[in-house]
């Protein structure tokens, strides 16, 4: 039942992939077909992403039915025959699903997720799976940025209240724990994803009680471990510091020594570096400083540079909602379709080169070097089965003229590999902490330069030389045709 | 169960609420308390916001409960006494709350909800409500500002691929409902809240078949009527346009007559005109155009201004995340508790004058002129009980020598009132319809200044005179304590 409050339901679709489904169902047009899902700008223009959803989507994915409830609704919309709502009540995904790992580093271009099912199937998915992996992608690539401006210090997750609704906060939680987080405030996350939960204390614990120090000594005498103690309330270096220090040497003399304070407001570097000389002054030198307050990478960044003394991070809105750049635009397109019992390849032409598709069914390799940092990735055809051992030509997706040769490479790595079959998950998923490890290490031998918060140096994402010749030959064929045809009916168009 | 899908669990709350009501519950500390939610900041500079979220939340809070299973992950934290826990096991929110309309349009710094329960009860709603009030205003504002620049046009909101989550989706799905959209892509939402689901095609019903010309003929032959063609795929005007307008005259020769195009790429002003007159001159005059592509306020209002002809307008991204302004950051504050069964005002002072609360119970009336449109707002002590007849001195929330006085009106409104008692949702909620009907209805009302995209007009909220003489004797009260309390320990702060 739970899991109804962060999974879902087949409905969860646009209305308009029924509608398809509907019409290739009549028009008995059900090829096997291939969609490939990539996004073509990273978010924050940064350096790089993480990947993050999978398992949501694939629990979700797997869970698909239609109940008689949503085919009554269906059916009173007036767009749907009998014979497809009797097609949807038996509805089961049965296709096969290729995927990156979560926690894997990504960028523009590559896909990430192939699906191959009969076209009704595999058009299905297209929402949801945008919906899920957009999401969880852009907010574990927003805590990957935090950790490391954080220089991967402790970040807890405290957004819930300005998060998207119950699954934006659900999602986000998630994410942001692959990201780098070490912690979340939202207790039902905490339960789902086993993740540990964390909080301090409200103003409104301190305005309830009749004195800030009456307020301080209460949470102490319950909380005596782990007493984090918020100071702002009303002054903070008058009245809030001096009256937690009391509470922080009596815990100290009875043996706890988890004592801490947080600041929630006021200038972070500043009034760090006063309570933290005070702290130590009183001989509390073992109480940490939580900081909290519209905290982004940036802000981060700029107290760690200033060495504010702040020992852990509570971030909110900033990670949760994205906020610098709050949604990241991936798209699910056909790359391949059955015709006479073979795939053809299929492109999208657009008058925008950068938003012209690579075509066909793909893999996607990463090269690393001795020390094991990926160089590159190179995009090939599925079946090129690329191998450690030659130079390869990697091909710009754009610009068919430009290449470079890879030759100075240790290893090459596969990233995308089977995770589903006839609607079947294929192996137990990694926890949560396992995936976050993997992050953490995929972030450590990336390359500081592709790390950078502003202005970070491209990572090469290009194409093999067979898809760019297939690529390249199709967008021909295709301005052939067009010019063929305007000016065939050359008066006709005006 | 579908309620699960959308609505949530006494779990989805902060850490730190659970640990401050054990404390509150240890402590014997549980006075009845009054909070507040108000925003400090209208989300896009904006000039009004739209309240929603309010029977998302009473249905949740009405629902409130922990089962066993919660139980048993809270005590695996190590956290929480055996008595807590057996009083959470019985938990039921009994409280009061009163709260605006659905649709009312709302401004800074005023109360929205109001929430009297014993204190232990009351901490318990901060997370959930704001998380559903903060994400479902903002977007009812979002889309009431794309409805207001499309000239009240037609917004079918498109975004569900970029939502927050599976919730990110449904909220925003029905909070673009309340600001003024026409209908939605969103299934599920448009099953769980009775708001019309609409729909065209994607690029893959096209590229799947073996020419532009025979996708179209296909779709045509399924959806004769509402037979909406994306004609962008390959070239919009050489080739999508003119394939289209065979299969549109095809169609209105059988009688079919609600054919229309989609544009989802391109520069929307010179392709809609060309289409709009290629269309026009096919004989085709009843064609709809439909545009999409990353639109928002801005994009449309210059296409309204530029005269393109678009007749719907699909919005998706940009109003589902409210992209350029990601969170409405209400807060939720205690204002009142009970000493000796007695209310006692509380106040969060704070060295920055605009993050100091109003304190005590309150209650916001609207003044409304003879043309019943609203002049201004104000912020009264609940009790004061406002009628029409004297003029009213309004007083600058923050420059306590700063007023006006309005003599000249013909109405007012007290804006908050009562929805739940005893823990029970009070009246039967009005259908979506109806709130949207009120939003547009109190958009129409609201004077143009407001409602300008940039830089509009600021609506005056304002204090009555015993509310700003009750706040400014509390604020110099505390300024008092702290200078003593400074200068009393003079050596002792340094």
């Amino acid at each position: 039942m739970e899991s109804k409050c962060f999974l879902n339901c087949a409905m969860l679709t646009d209305f308009y992939e029924l509608t398809m489904m509907q019409g290739y169902f009549l028009q008995d047009h059900n090829p096997q077909a291939v969609f490939e899902m990539f996004f073509r700008r990273a978010p924050f223009d940064g350096g790089f992403s993480v990947f993050a959803g999978l398992e949501t989507l694939l629990k979700s994915i797997a869970d698909f039915r239609f109940d008689a409830e949503d085919l009554d609704y269906l059916s009173a919309q007036k767009v749907f025959r009998k014979e497809f709502l009797d097609y949807l009540a038996d509805f089961q995904f049965r296709g096969e699903i290729h995927a990156m790992d979560e926690g894997t580093l990504v960028f523009p271009n590559e896909p990430l997720i192939r699906v191959q099912a009969p076209l009704i199937e595999a058009q299905l998915l297209e929402s949801l799976l945008l919906n899920i992996v957009n999401f969880q992608t852009l907010i574990a690539t927003k805590a990957a940025r935090i950790y490391l401006a954080s220089e991967e210090g402790e970040i807890l997750e405290f957004g819930m209240r300005r998060a998207h609704g119950v699954n934006g906060a659900l999602g986000a939680t998630r994410a942001a724990f692959i990201g780098g987080a070490s912690g979340t405030s939202n207790t039902l996350a905490g339960k789902l994803f086993d993740i540990p939960v964390k909080g301090t204390m409200a103003h409104s614990w301190i305005m309830s009680f009749e004195s800030e120090l009456a307020a301080f000594e209460k949470y102490a005498e319950v909380y005596p471990d782990g007493c984090i103690l918020l100071i702002d309330t009303y002054d903070t270096l008058k009245s809030g510091l001096e009256n937690a220090i009391k509470i922080g040497k009596n815990l100290q003399e009875k043996g706890h020594d988890s004592f801490g304070v947080r600041l929630d407001s006021g200038d972070l570097e500043y009034l760090s570096k006063r309570v933290r000389e005070r702290l130590d002054q009183a001989g509390l030198k073992n109480a940490k400083i939580t900081a909290s307050n519209e905290l982004d990478e940036g802000i981060i960044h700029q107290l760690i540079t200033e060495k504010a003394p702040i020992d852990v991070w509570g971030v909110g809105t900033h990670l949760v909602t994205a906020k610098s750049d709050p949604a990241l635009t991936g798209v699910y397109k056909l790359m391949a379709k059955e015709v006479d019992e073979k795939f053809v390849p299929t492109i999208k032409v657009s008058n925008n080169p950068e938003k012209i598709s690579d075509p066909g069914i793909k893999q996607v390799y990463r090269f690393y070097n001795g020390a094991g940092s990926p160089i590159a990735d190179l995009i090939a055809q599925e079946g090129e089965n690329l191998k450690v051992g030659p130079p390869y030509r990697f091909y710009h997706p754009r610009y068919p003229y430009r290449f470079l040769d890879v030759a100075e490479y240790q290893r090459i790595e596969p990233l995308l590999s089977p995770v589903m079959k006839d609607g079947k998950i294929l192996a137990d998923f990694p926890d949560l902490k396992t995936i976050q490890k993997r992050t953490k290490n995929n972030l450590q031998t990336l390359d500081d330069t592709y790390k950078r918060l502003i202005n970070p140096h491209v990572y090469k994402v290009s194409l093999s030389e067979k898809l760019k010749d297939l690529k390249f030959s199709m967008i021909a064929e295709y301005e052939r045709e067009i010019q063929e045809k305007a000016s065939r009916k050359g008066s006709d168009s005006r």
